[in-house]
């Protein structure tokens, strides 16, 4: 498993996007709008990507950022067989928000885990073998 | 830039260690006491790190606790020039927490940006260049 990213919700993606990409001497990768989000990919010089995720329709960002403000809202790790991380986490009794795979911003393949399971994290899984 | 590691603020390290341990894979690379906090790094297969915070005394990670419960604290990349980073950061007018480089855990220096200034995420640099 490895970094794949940092997921932060944000009232103005593009705004937050811009002064990432000054800061962090980051590139903005990828823009879409995908679930009711509007999405930004901000890649590091590693690989590594920030995802901001900004709402643009009721759903589960904007509720996070109406109950929590904005910051960082999960971390996503990526295995080469998600299938297999999915039923470790099941086998080691972590509560799943997605039972099987599911498609993702970018086109991936993804699953999450409740945080009530993993210490108030939430984590997410991204395919990366297809 | 690159990610460091993902900070996370914990009731009890050591179990949330043994989990992710075991759940995505990761090895335990270092435990210390520091700064009135329990630390324990886990390390991923790309050389990215957990950093599990625990409080040790009263300080700000038993603050955080109590006033955010457990989950995903800061976030922390990686720089070869943490100096100049921190002039960057200056220079965009983002309110910095340590105007100077300080010791970090694991014998690191590091400086915390002001999460008002940056989307409300907690941002870490770490200094590589050592």
């Amino acid at each position: 498993m490895r970094f794949d990213h940092v997921g932060v919700a944000a009232r103005d993606a593009a705004d937050l996007a811009a002064l990432f990409a000054d800061l962090l001497e980051a590139r903005i990768a990828h823009e879409e709008t995908f679930d009711g989000m509007r999405v930004v990919f901000l890649e590091l010089d590693d690989g590594g990507f920030f995802e901001l995720l900004e709402p643009a329709a009721e759903g589960t960002i904007r509720e996070y950022l109406d109950r929590e403000g904005p910051g960082i809202h999960h971390v996503a790790l990526a295995t080469d067989d998600l299938p297999a991380a999915l039923e470790r986490a099941r086998d080691l009794g972590v509560d799943l928000v997605d039972d099987t795979p599911r498609p993702g911003a970018w086109g991936h393949e993804v699953a999450f885990l409740h945080p009530r399971s993993t210490g108030g994290v939430l984590v997410e899984f991204v395919g990366s073998g297809e």
